[in-house]
């Protein structure tokens, strides 16, 4: 039996295709190719009941990963967080099946760790000596720390105002770390004319087609998790998009493989309504966005003013008849504490938009109260020590407490 | 068959027991309460086989845990964090079998959590409306979010210079927060007063006996992520001691089990020379510790002049043949670099005290090349923004990245 049953692969836009055993980038014309896989051999060989006795971490579906010689994994043991039922928060919106999918609970801190994960160790397989990036934060604190555990140089470059502590993750992980006077565009940029002259990886977001085949893991492990039966609805913080594509790659992957039946999940992309341009083009039933200008959020994750892969992500929204909504930072931040109030939860602020459109998508009647809702939180609340207000009260040695 | 096999509290000094059905907190001796179990009882009823189908959280465990109604459990997903193989940190240590366990990867991002889990269940199932503590950080994040999501108020006393990360955790949760203008001993004062005026129940460090058995935990998944083998030596950051006494209690229930055979592994005390009590009694042979005046470090988790368990910690390294180490802080800190450069880890500066306590106790031939070691990372890096020097280079837009 196999590792990896990787086959090719393919532009989803002009369907050319490509071998996975050299380096790639985008497709010749433009669009980031995705991985295709052997699923008949896979049906043959692999069964929900052979994962019981994996490890809980994202290299139990190794057969559906584009990885194929095992001793290539970087691993710090990434995947299957949890998958919690909020009875309190559900029954304040008045959701009887409402979870969290915890995505704080990985290395680094943010769910960007699934895709560096499987992007450095497929890396490592291709040769790849020294990878370059423009980042805003957690991508760029992931993908360092990996290829640090890899052996292989990592570049960053992230704007000056980019969070501390993403900043110092990269600064541990003992890569080249550049800070630009200006935005992740900018930073782009200069990455862009590196990777051209001095042979460097570009790992920027889509630009390689391994980080979607890590990020896909969410998907199925929230199928795993739920004995592979699908939930009604999954809301997702949408910037880039890779996870919302990537779980919606997944789940199509195990209704192929016959893991799971029946309609995909309604998929929502959730965006700050200071950046929203893939709500923008949803609500007028477009097929790609456009370039959001002078993009604002506390949510630093989905400040994405186009993304590459938009079409893919507008896809899944019509393919499964889901939606795309806009969530205030004030609304975002209220409920990030009532998340943390009701349930313990510290998420994030990208999680906490997503819980606030679960809120309002119940309120409108989109979502019924006895539909089972996943909200993706993608983050650890304690990388964004700016959201919460502080307003302790100030004691000194021997006073005595308020009653 | 039973959710615990849960029987009695008793007293390690004085040997009284007390029931488990009603509110305890230390022995009238004075001394910090331990937990006993049905272990007969638990030898008929199950075997490690039992343990695959459960989900990957230390609630897999419950028959060796307390809580005895599983209505009563609350649990935001914690425990099973990754055992990671660290070859390139092994080689430059000469250590062939040098192992990670990360406790940064639980909701709260420390180890904290496992005790707030099974310790706010617990007061859960014993009828606790309210409950106190004083705290350096971490622990009070922990019980504050677990309380939140059980309903139970919270009451949480902290320096006023305790980590601000940690401090959000704490006020996110809607807990009553205060901050004081003194030490962790003065914010003790305050929550004891507190607690005799208001009927709250005070869980500080050891005052409630269900904490150790979260804590606990950590050794039950390193035996089991072992194939029940034991490791040679583990090495933890020890400042209250809480999570090493549970370690070792851990280990002694499996052997009792028959899970495990032959010697514990040496348990290694690890404190930063700024702080070391149970390092100055353990080379004294004492079996407790002295207050330790004007302690000071950057690895603020262990700094704890005068820990009540500290005899329960000096058995631990006595009974195993283990020992007590100090590292200082610049030591801890260029630790803390060499793991994340090497393995892409970005432990806690407590967790980077410990792998440097490593790289001694085998330079001067204390663990042997071959030895199976486990270092414990207690939290995670991104909690403590301060440890990290940043030299980044600062670009303008269009600039070029030098070669």
């Amino acid at each position: 039996m196999k590792y990896s049953y990787v086959s090719h692969l393919y532009c989803p836009k002009c369907s050319s295709t490509y071998s996975t055993k050299d380096q790639q980038q985008l497709c010749t014309c433009g669009s980031p190719l995705l991985v295709a896989y052997d699923m008949e051999g896979i049906k043959k060989n692999l069964t929900p009941d052979h994962l019981k006795d994996r490890k809980p971490d994202l290299w139990r579906y190794h057969e559906l990963l584009p990885v194929e010689d095992e001793s290539n994994v970087v691993s710090l043991g990434e995947g299957m967080t949890p998958l919690v039922h909020l009875p309190r928060l559900g029954d304040a919106m008045s959701l009887e099946n409402l979870y969290i999918k915890d995505e704080g609970l990985v290395p680094t801190g943010s769910f960007k760790a699934r895709g560096a994960a499987v992007g450095v160790s497929k890396a490592k397989e291709l040769g790849v000596e020294a990878l370059a990036m423009p980042t805003n934060g957690n991508a760029g604190a992931a993908w360092a720390l990996y290829a640090a555990r890899a052996g292989i140089r990592s570049t960053i470059v992230m704007p000056e105002d980019a969070p501390e502590i993403t900043r110092n993750e990269v600064a541990i992980s003992g890569a080249d770390l550049y800070l630009v006077n200006g935005l992740i565009s900018d930073a782009g940029k200069i990455v862009g004319s590196a990777v051209k002259d001095q042979e460097l990886y570009d790992v920027s977001t889509l630009k390689e087609p391994y980080r979607i085949e890590g990020k896909k893991t969410m998907g199925l492990e929230i199928a795993e998790q739920f004995g592979f039966n699908m939930p009604d609805v999954i809301l997702y913080p949408t910037g880039g998009g890779v996870g919302l594509i990537g779980i919606h790659k997944a789940l199509k992957e195990l209704r192929t493989l016959g893991w799971v039946k029946g309609d995909l999940p309604r998929l929502v992309a959730v965006q700050a309504s200071g950046c929203a341009p893939i709500v923008k083009a949803w609500e007028a039933g477009e097929r790609e966005s456009e370039f959001w200008h002078d993009s604002e959020t506390k949510a630093f994750g989905i400040n994405v003013p186009k993304a590459l892969g938009d079409f893919l992500v507008l896809d899944a929204l019509y393919e499964t008849d889901g939606c795309a909504i806009a969530i205030d930072d004030t609304e975002m931040l209220r409920e990030q504490k009532h998340v943390a109030n009701l349930e313990g939860n510290f998420v994030c602020p990208e999680g906490a938009a997503a819980f606030a459109a679960a809120r309002r998508l119940r309120e409108n009647g989109w979502i019924a109260e006895d539909e089972k809702v996943v909200v993706l939180n993608t983050g650890a609340g304690i990388k964004y020590p700016d959201t919460v207000d502080i307003d302790p009260i100030m004691l000194e040695k021997g006073d005595v407490l308020p009653k």
